[in-house]
């Protein structure tokens, strides 16, 4: 009998029972899905606009506040393709990470907490709170990006007067995945400082030296990396010619220890110069984007995303992408991936696109949902 | 309003359905199950009797070769507590591992392939079969530990004359949950041999030296470790206090690198001396036995699991746990962990159970399945 | 007989003659020396006046041209306790580490060449000249440091118009030590340039990031660290307490890796503010320093050596030492190390002095050679 | 005028006179020496006869004990190409280790000490000493290779009734150069046991598997590895073609960490089989070899040295060798070099001999020195 025939057999249905009723399974009715030629998870390329994730957060701040429960007022992106996964569907923007956007206000306080998952922070609205980190006060601004690897003591206050939102990235469904959540909330509430305020970010000013005291590797010697900084370096890269397919890229690091300054997940930040286009590549590790500066679009096997301004979007693992910018004005990306993961486990591969010159023929136009 | 009525009020709940529609979600809402202050992830303690598996090993026998599709007759034990898990529920013994049992018949093969997942064997009965692994033929015995890590071409073949039973154990689940599976057939169907038979074994009888052309890291410099040599390391080490925990237990290691012989899964052969009572603990990494001599019992969350010769079990991560071989003979099992993943994160955690000088009391009994 | 006079009886002598006589050695008389209870290499505190070297370097520019053999118009730093040393006695300034000023004058060519030992530059007057490294051309200020690990082709011209000096260090004596050297001329002479001027410095040119390009470890993927950005790091350092022992203290990183930038040779700048007085400590590790801006002094081993602009001096290992800066002004000094080699062996220990506060008792005053 | 001429003339050789007396040196003329294409230490092919040693060291045993001053009754390999090194030329068999036999009689003790140089002994004869290595007794036998890596306290004892006599290696040259020499006699003169005696050799008697005890990487979780082992190791490597420069070869190694079992010094046993010829090469890393059985020939740059059952003899760096097993028994070499140093400093290399078939032209014959 064909293979797909005897499959569907009676007699292999039958004995697939007895089986599942035995709390057993038979490895050959799911090698198909097993033996797959490269990785699907379900996930979906996928983009939200900031309008809409705007107007939500503003609803939000008059029905939630983060002394009223839930911790933090955040809204995470759901990739919908990832839905209905049990039992952790909620909160995947990829199989392995969470995002979300979060908002405070002046005068409230986030609890302090810790736990083995990962996170990290890219300031995209407003100034004057801080993040409580081991101790240390790391009062944000725009374009900033923090760390808060496992372990670490974190909350958030706010002696300031405007409102502030950023960008959380944290690998909750991979260390869900593996069963290895443990979470601790601070018994002072929030923490108290013990350093000085911004005391990693002010020894850490200039160049590609560490103090000496930082030489032996640690975790996160260096909490916040000031957007100065950052916008300084890509404008210095931009000197030369763009990666054909990221642009003018840098990744965060860990001057200690040289690995990425999140040890799960990685943090770059791109700009695609104006008239900028890309060639189509695809990799195992996914990536979350948020729109930082200026307008473009991304087409994703096939499918043209348009994005402006602080929108969010994600490629799912092994996804066709590439990213153009026609404007006129410079293009900034801030992204957030498990490209660590992948490597650690040596699963990480890469093709870049063979047709076309490395352009893929649009197919599709993203129309994302609006209120 | 109280957090607990907060979050039920109709306020809340038409906001949380408006952001579902826009594919957003609440943090808030999510947190207390974020903030579990310790790993849930559903799976369950669990065991499945030898005789139900041989019987139903035997009833597919007649209804299942390798070569009308499946690729590998084996059958998989299915946690019950991860079943509903989507979309990937069947084949987790536990959140990161696969195990199965796999009988091959005198005369059949199992088509080589390749894929990143990771995967070992432990030969439980005959003898006369071989896997071939990277082009070299290794003949396999009851007790010998097989490894093939992620990336080598591996199938089966049967030119003995009685039938072959061994465990299979792959991180097939924590793989795909990356979203890093990558998988391909061999063009050969099953891979010519490019190396002596038994070659990696041959190479390594005595002793904790390595052959000098090994001694740069290499994945699998042996990929079957004899059944003879890890039963005279047991021997050896019985001389000593046996492990309060453990009991008698050695871990089997690559000799290039000195790392878990899989990277990916720690496996480990313990001896339960007649009379043996361990003390109970938990840690996060999450545990698969197979009984490969003698019987006892295991008391895992304070039920009582009964186990004797060829029975399969698991212990899920941070699950109290103590065995004990109350019986006349030695017992000895085989087991398969997710240690390497969880060291290689930062979230293994281990803690001795503190009453009762280390016993738990038993408060229910397992009742295996049966036919 | 007691064991002292035993040693010296006619018998032992008599018998250790025949020994050496047979290429042979009695341990039993090494003993006292091979069993010091710390590190006694011979190596001895020593400083040398800038006034003296660069009125030689002066008379050298006369007499030497690069092209008239020796590769570079270099004098090295001879430390008197190593003098003796045979067969390698020359060049060193601490057991590990050579240390020279070279002197390059508008017009002139300083061949590349490339080997197994890793060498440093820190520039101390001038422009306009470039070291050409692994194809590269870094155009070299006051200063900058640069590293050329071992392997890298490394050449030097001058187009500029004004004489170049520098400070040379490398590992010369280590690597000879061990029997590893490798010396290869370029075949073009000058290797020819492959990459644009100063590629790495401003691709560098900001931040604790990295380009994405750069994430593999690589030996150099920085070339020069530019003065302005080290003057920066040190500037915002100084807002905090400084270290006891070391003052502002930064250390030159490899971004790729988290390395020192020079695999086995540490470069640190430190700042000692006016009126900073360190406490004494000793380390297994020996320093050689430039003093690139100030005076003051240091205390080693009970003797005041006083220091001014462009002076170089010694502490050996494991010396007793000090740093005071009386003056008005802030001082820099940059130094270098076989830090990471110490550490690589394990055979890196630190003591503070502990007496007086930290401070030693001056019992002698060094007087430098004049002209 | 021409660079050779210029350099003798008497206008350099007064400017070079000048900088001596001011402690500096001119690079220029060291430049020849320094720019040499290949290692040279001095260090020159020797050999030392058993016979020239076994007698001189029982000439010993009258002359000197342990307890009358020198630790231990030990005597040296002397190369003569290393004799003039100053301060440190006593004690070189290579640029970077020591070698010695020593011997030690019933009734006798060795104190016990520590340091920061590694050590590692081979047992030649006898039975019934121990060594006490971090408490733990290690009771020698013929075949046995003992690691002390450095830091550990260790001493000998000797309740046994016969002579023991066995190699030692240090790498006392390469710790001295670097100034890294700590030492450091015990309190008590001779450590206490304070674990079972041979507690990790009859913890690890089998197969490529740990103690799960000694997962977590150690530096000497195995300190004695019995012949027997090595033995049965190169009975089983023996059933494949020989390594045409090495024979059938194995390395010693730790098995918490995969590294060589002395993390400076790898230790080797060689089996020459009868009849056995190899291919010459030369490499970075220098050797020490001690005949353990059976007699043959190593050709080292072109000159024969014969060697038979207890004699001991050097291969420099860089220098070609080939070795023959003309006779009719099998040949066991013991082997102890740097190799894993010239490695961590990436200045290893290896060339084949690349005329008539590997094989050197004779163009001398070794005479060793006798009695």
């Amino acid at each position: 009998m064909e293979t797909q025939a005897f499959m569907q057999s009676e007699e292999v249905r039958r004995f697939n029972r007895e089986l599942a009723e035995l709390d057993l399974g038979p490895l050959w009715s799911a090698i198909p899905e097993l033996a797959c030629k490269e990785p699907t998870t379900g996930a979906i390329p996928y983009l939200w606009k900031w309008e809409t994730l705007r107007t939500k957060l503003m609803e939000a701040r008059e029905i939630f506040t983060p002394d009223r429960g839930g911790e933090r007022r955040a809204i995470y992106l759901q990739n919908p393709g990832l839905k209905d996964r049990q039992p952790w569907g909620w909160g995947c923007a990829t199989p392995t990470l969470y995002a979300a956007v979060q908002l405070i206000l002046p005068g409230e306080t986030a609890p302090s907490h810790r736990h083995t998952q990962s996170a990290l922070r890219f300031i995209t609205q407003g100034q004057g709170a801080y993040s409580i980190v081991d101790g240390e006060r790391l009062f944000m601004e725009e374009g900033d990006f923090l760390t808060t690897p496992l372990g670490l003591w974190h909350g958030h206050a706010h002696p300031g007067d405007e409102p502030m939102i950023w960008m959380d990235c944290l690998d909750i469904p991979f260390i869900y995945a593996l069963g290895g959540t443990f979470f601790e909330p601070h018994p002072d509430h929030i923490e108290p400082p013990s350093r000085p305020d911004d005391h990693s970010p002010r020894r850490y000013a200039g160049g590609l030296v560490r103090p000496v005291s930082d030489r032996k590797a640690q975790t996160a010697p260096l909490g916040a990396f000031k957007w100065e900084q950052t916008r300084s370096s890509l404008d210095s890269l931009s000197q030369f010619e763009p990666d054909p397919h990221d642009g003018v890229a840098v990744e965060f690091l860990n001057p200690s220890s040289g690995a990425t300054a999140n040890p799960n997940i990685a943090a770059w930040m791109q700009k695609l110069p104006a008239g900028f286009r890309s060639k189509a590549h695809r990799h195992t590790h996914s990536t979350i984007y948020h729109v930082f500066r200026g307008s473009g679009c991304s087409i994703i096997n096939g499918t043209r995303f348009d994005w402006s301004e602080g929108d969010y979007f994600v490629v799912p693992g092994w996804a066709w992408h590439e990213h153009n910018n026609e404007g006129s004005e410079d293009a900034l990306l801030f992204s957030t991936s498990d490209l660590p993961i992948m490597e650690r486990f040596g699963v990480e591969r890469e093709e870049s696109y063979p047709k076309n010159g490395g352009h893929q023929e649009i197919t599709g136009h993203f129309e994302p949902k609006t209120l």
